[in-house]
């Protein structure tokens, strides 16, 4: 498993689309700072993240704004499409077919996969093919992260037919706590915990609790 | 600002619905021990959160299943029936009006908000209104939390509407990044971002690359 840590990555998103705006503004140099500043982190912990993927500034120039886009795109792949599919063209899974979000960032949904292909058509763009086709598409056109918004009934059986077919990364909209294998990484998204999560502030807001801030 | 904690709240609900799957096998009693390794968590973790929240048991007895239950109940807010209403009713709206997990968890989508509520009618059980209803209905129904479906332009408008009505919560799924305010907490839900981090560590696996775990 990679020794990886999620938190980063996801800072080095948020960096990348930072630069992509002060591009388009016309911006060429950036510091630590207007970084920390947009995205309410401190400084040293910009400088922290970006130097530990050998990306470094110095004090007088800041980092090249251009160089640094460049050498972010590489490291997040965004230098190359990024192919998604997703199994269980429900209304969720169909709601993520033309999610708009997808498009604007560069993720393309090449295909859903459904165990009823014949009766879904969300809006005709995208292929949906049979479960059975999962493992030879996978490999045709070399998907590598796929999207599971199928029953829960059937999540482990899918999961198995996903680790089967090589792919890498699996985002989890079911309720299985699907695990990490040594060559799969999942992302469990669990929207009913944040809303859960929401109603626990709300109430502790009316109520004056709080959460011990000792405990972290 | 609540000086609260997204992590252990979190936390306290997963021990909840390991506790409820306990409960529903006979269980009766519980040890930390059991706890941790349900969520793959250390035992001290898990008396920590607990404690934090002056839920005790003893080294020999554990801690009382059917107590434990009711006081996450009490603190989670899970003791009464968890409201939420939905703006914009698009393919993603509509998806989460009728999502099994929020039915599970006891989530209830009470009516759903739109620009166009005429035109919409996902599957009927839940009432559309237009945008210049909701101060009004989250008033009467006493409505705490508020999912966010709309497109970004109307994003921050949308958001303003939801402060003045007193919603306490907000789960964001549009692009603008919403802050928390002295009233209202918001979950900013990035989807996109999940993906990228899913193809980052697809794509360092295959080259061998990894993440500095120095840098945490």
């Amino acid at each position: 498993m990679i020794l990886g840590n999620r938190e980063v990555i996801n800072r080095l998103s948020n960096y990348r689309k930072v630069l992509l705006t002060m591009q388009s503004l016309g911006f060429r140099k950036v510091f630590s700072d207007n970084l920390a500043d947009a995205l309410g982190l401190t400084a040293a912990q910009v400088r922290k993240d970006l130097s530990s993927f050998k990306l470094s500034g110095n004090k007088k120039g800041g980092y090249q704004v251009e160089v640094l886009i460049d050498r972010l795109n590489v490291i997040l792949g965004k230098n190359e499409e990024q192919k998604i599919i997703i199994i269980g063209c429900g209304k969720l899974g169909s709601a993520l077919m033309g999610y708009n979000r997808f498009i604007r960032e560069g993720i393309k949904v090449v295909a859903g996969f459904d165990t009823d292909p014949e009766i879904i058509n969300p809006d005709g763009s995208i292929s949906i093919y049979g479960l059975e086709h999962l493992p030879d598409y996978v490999v045709r056109e070399q998907v590598k992260v796929a999207v599971m918004t199928v029953p829960e009934s059937a999540a482990q059986h899918v999961f198995q037919i996903l680790l089967e077919s090589d792919i890498r990364g699996v985002l989890n909209f079911t309720p299985a706590q699907l695990k990490d294998t040594e060559n799969c990484v999942v992302h469990n998204v669990n929207l009913a915990l944040e809303i859960e999560n929401l109603f626990y502030f709300a109430k502790s807001q009316e109520s004056g609790d709080q959460v011990d801030p000792n405990n972290e």
